[in-house]
């Protein structure tokens, strides 16, 4: 490339080539691609040739507009598709669609017709999949043999078969690739979902879906249950709460209902996921073994063992070199820093206590609150640190699926987050075996928690709707500045306007986080039941804001995420049911330690035998959960059969077109037969 | 029918139309009916007809011989199958065999070319599998609605859509059902597996398999791999028994090991199983949902909801009615009573030692070990009793697929015999809390046990081999007799011969009685391995000589068994993995409660703190067993990887097929176009 004139006209010229299959009505725009402003002019450009180049050459074959925006002389890059591309993208990732059948069957532009939906190509796929769509075919763009560095970057080394944009991503020469909102969707979205008149009524599960994905919809699906589960055990506590009956049983009714229900509520979350994913076409889609890889994973060019395409091979046992190596002591002495703090903590809670009890005064008085805010404040930093570590050693394990390296980072979060936060609870309940102090504890962490994220959840969307308003200003003035600026003429204004705006949003980081938050809230409400009954009741009314407050976020506040596919909750699912374990065995032991209770039982049984009885009943109790979650199957009957259905149906419809095919053939033998002159016609 | 000549004549006539596709080589009979003496002439008729009348009409369309044995006065229906009538029932069984592309497909006529081995129609199954593919087009012969009963038994009621068959072998018409021995295969076989020169040698699994079917060759390969497993418990506990080392660590030690080794064991196994029947094209048959009912499920006839055939249907909640108000409470009255049994035996053992006590002499000291004596005879009687119990209870209960009538049957028999025999034990180990006692149950219970066994499995083959030679020189007595009386020249009088001998030969049960065994045995050696650690050797060595016993009474003792799918070792992996489960508890506890181990803990630690650091140690054993469990992936790489590699061929065979259709189509059209004149001749 040795011409130097602006980016812009260059598109220009390719951008003919590509203006048959689009149509008359304009370029509509879909994705964003955002250069930083001190980017390489040739970086730029060759992403460009990438981005347009046919699939042979590999490239991506979409259609590209250029922006460059002069107060910031940043550079971005509008991405497009015609319709036939998605298509064969589609049909390239597989992806399912409803069948004129009723069922999801893998797309193929052959029997396009069979489809549902097919009969007006614009509309074939939603907004949020024609996204997901030209995502994978950006992130598959990978380098050749010969692309040894990106143009213009002699240091920034390519190796084949690796994904071009993460590396532009990763060198932060692209700052950032985003879907666009649909702002007439979201509008509608958001009237039925966050609306004040709408708080009583049920989410819009499915719009949630279409306009966000199935991780997304799941997300918001579980949330929904669990807020809904908690009702009953929130009640509870309100009673127990408010009337005077005190009763050694007290606590232990409450806590094996706990049990029962916490188990009851997983079970049923799983069979409602289930309906859900079959509903969409997902379910599945886990069983599939033939994924791509990860666009950043990493490896010597090699061949797939299943399909044999060339693809980047990295050896297991590296892998599991380096989880056994280097992954294990790492998050072991974290875990063992976890535990030093919290001893560290509780010495100086006890030097402050001392002091406060030989010279009470105002002063004193505030030291003794002293250590636990230096505690708080360190478990937050703590998180945060032990956040990244988590990424970081994730990262490096170079897990070859999507679904096996967001497993493997969801179970480091949990271990982290669950000792971080659950380790002192641990300490106190079973150590020190302070019951009033648990108590103050649990209340303490759970509201302060909750209050804290009350006010980042629903203030600070506040503020961000202000800080965006003011941006839309900004961005008004800037529009003239933009316009001059660019040659994509056929790009509608206001797109270019909304395109700066969303340019600036912050990034959603996806349903980690929220699951995570629950999580830990799940914890505290079933692991100590028996200690605050009425964690239910503040866990739930956290959560009925917070799916409104959720909701505004991501319809308003944050970047359009891209659509991700989800079968299950998968390892949050198994995550929550660990800790359903775990609180049977708290539970038990908080109170076969109860004084109270051991007095129930007769005076002439030893000590040794209450602790052996109260064990024998937590492995009872284990043993029934344990049978309960076998008998209950996971997908509801009717899921089941249409499953069943499906598959013998597909298995039927192939053997009549075998045997179709077969007829035809025979049929044309016979006539080959019959008139042999007109043979070599025929076949 | 008005005519009453004999039978025989009657099947010539109607053979002499199926004489045409069974080419030259003579009537081979491949599955032998055999009625009572006392049969209604009429009913043998009917069924008869039924065999032979063509599928369209409800029959079997199979070859039929008759065969009257004057000295009895029995009638033996010899059941032969022409090539392409096994091509068809293989079809319609929807049976797997290897294609050429080297994985396993649905067989189908119309591809037979693609199948290995198909060049060769006469060897392209074995005979287990015709026997097999025979036996399910029989009991696919179900009454019609106008099948009122059984001709010549009025009180025989037949219900539309239940299995014919079963109701002849039911009320015992047909006193048996079952497949002929090949005589050359099995000699071969048996010179291979159970000969003393290959004593040292690995069991030929595969030729097992392919002889007698996946069901018994995982059995064999189940009993090997678990033999094997023994030898290094056997190994420790031999060097326990003869070295003078004596710590409180030994016990403790060994038991860790064989927590440990269980595990390892039972998830290389599960490892093992899938890699076998990968090889054997069963590993993926679990998944299928839309099984043809057993034969005597029963039910009005309705629809099937997945493939909308005709069928049985039974209402789940009549089955779930008849589990928890029938099953239940029965279950749980027999498991009472084995309760009360075990009391009265302490109470009367109690008593008889008072006796001793106070009169010691000879008649006194017999007296000591007469309510043992009646204990282990009462515990053979109630195993017999529950045995039958559990099987009227799952037959009452209906279950519409052979895999899920059996998996009941499996757990209903795993709680009877687990109970009957460990209760005792438990009660010891943990209400008596005697370890002498506990130590002199286990190794008498066991080694009794074992020394009753190997009396029963290797004295009793010798014994009947005997009599079978016997009945041998019996049947060439009668041979004449048998020649005289039977119309069906074209049946080889060996074979006749062969019959009449194999109709007396014993029936073998099924896998179900050897699993059971192996379970109990399974329980004596790692329950209680702290108590008893010469267990495993005494296991160990019952297990060689038992591999071999019970391969000669397959090949010897038994008529031939039908041939039976497994893909796992289902229900029998849950048993043992809760066996593993149940001996970390009850290992841990046993540890803990040894006055031993309790005096090297530092002496201010309270008793219940021991106790407590005892449960907190099992916690942890367990959740690393379920760790490990989860981690240590069920199936090999290869396998994975290979099942992935075949679904992805032939989802890719499959596009190419439709591509190619598509073209063909394509073509047909142009051409039609551009000669509109040959347009009719063409389409």
């Amino acid at each position: 490339m040795e011409t130097t004139r602006r980016v812009g006209s260059g598109v220009e010229e390719v951008k003919i080539s590509h203006m048959g299959p689009e149509g008359s009505g304009g370029f509509e725009p879909l994705v964003v691609l955002e250069f930083t402003a001190s980017a390489n002019q040739a970086a730029i450009e060759w992403l460009l040739a990438k981005l347009q180049a046919p699939k042979t050459e590999g490239g991506a074959d979409l259609l590209v507009r250029t922006l460059f925006l002069q107060h910031n002389k940043e550079t971005m890059l509008l991405i497009g598709a015609s319709n036939e591309r998605l298509l064969l993208a589609a049909e390239l990732q597989e992806v399912k669609r409803r069948h004129r059948d009723g069922f999801f069957h893998e797309f193929t532009i052959q029997d396009i017709q069979e489809f549902v939906g097919s009969d007006d190509l614009e509309s074939f796929f939603t907004q949020a999949e024609k996204q997901k769509l030209m995502m994978k075919e950006i992130e598959n763009i990978r380098a050749a043999e010969l692309d040894v560095h990106i143009p213009g970057y002699e240091d920034v080394r390519l190796y084949p078969g690796k994904s071009i944009i993460k590396k532009y991503l990763s060198r932060e020469i692209v700052v950032q690739m985003f879907p666009l909102h649909d702002e007439e969707a979201i509008k509608r979205l958001g009237n039925e979902w966050y609306q004040p008149k709408n708080f009583f009524k049920l989410q819009p599960i499915h719009k949630i879906k279409q306009y966000f994905g199935e991780k997304i919809g799941l997300y918001f699906a579980f949330l929904g249950v669990y807020t809904v589960s908690l009702i009953p055990p929130a009640l509870i506590g309100i009673i127990y709460f408010v009337t005077s009956w005190r009763s050694v049983y007290r606590e232990a009714l409450f806590a094996i209902f706990n049990l029962v229900w916490s188990t009851i509520f997983l079970e049923g979350w799983k069979r409602y996921c289930s309906e859900l994913t079959y509903m969409w076409g997902t379910i599945d889609t886990a069983t599939a073994k033939f994924e791509e890889p990860r666009a950043n994973y990493h490896g010597h060019l090699g061949k797939n063992a299943v399909t044999g395409k060339p693809e980047p091979v990295y050896p297991k046992w590296k892998r599991s070199a380096r989880f056994y190596c280097v992954t294990v002591p790492v998050i072991s002495v974290c875990l063992w820093v976890a535990f030093i703090i919290m001893l560290f903590y509780f010495w100086m809670q006890h030097w402050a206590d001392d002091v406060y009890a030989g010279n009470k005064g105002w002063i004193n008085l505030m030291l003794v609150y002293v250590p636990t805010a230096i505690y708080a404040v360190l478990i937050g930093i703590l998180n945060g640190i032990y956040r990244k570590v988590a990424k970081l050693l994730n990262d490096f394990e170079n897990h070859r699926l999507d679904s096996s390296y967001e497993n493997h980072l969801v179970m480091k979060l949990i271990l982290f987050d669950f000792v971080n936060c659950f380790i002192c609870l641990f300490y106190v309940a079973f150590y020190l075996q302070d019951r009033v102090m648990l108590n103050s504890f649990l209340s303490t962490m759970l509201v302060t928690q909750q209050v804290v994220g009350q006010i980042r959840e629903a203030m600070v969307p506040f503020l961000f709707l202000r800080r965006r308003s003011k941006q839309l200003d900004d961005a008004l003035e800037r529009r003239k500045v933009v316009d001059q600026q660019t040659d994509s003429e056929d790009v509608d204004p206001a797109a270019k306007k909304q395109i700066v705006v969303e340019s600036a949003m912050d990034v959603y980081d996806g349903t980690m986080d929220d699951y995570l938050e629950l999580f830990l809230q799940f914890g505290y409400v079933y692991l100590f039941s028996s200690a605050f009954p009425l964690a239910a009741l503040w866990a739930f009314l956290n959560n009925i804001t917070e799916i409104r407050s959720d909701a505004f976020k991501m319809c308003r506040v944050f970047q359009r995420p891209f659509a991700e596919s989800a079968s299950s909750t998968g390892a949050w699912q198994v995550a929550f049911e660990i800790i359903g374990v775990i609180s049977v065995i708290t539970n038990c032991a908080l109170i076969g330690m109860d004084p109270e209770v051991q007095k129930l039982l007769p005076s002439d049984v030893t000590a040794i035998n209450v602790v052996l009885i109260f064990v024998a009943v937590e492995h009872c109790v284990l043993a029934i959960k344990a049978a309960v979650a076998y008998f209950i199957p996971d997908t509801p009957r009717w899921v089941q059969i249409e499953m069943a259905r499906m598959e013998y149906e597909s298995k039927q419809a192939l053997q009549k077109e075998k045997m179709a095919a077969a007829n035809r053939k025979k049929a044309l033998l016979q006539k080959a037969f019959v008139k042999p002159a007109s043979k070599s016609t025929m076949l």
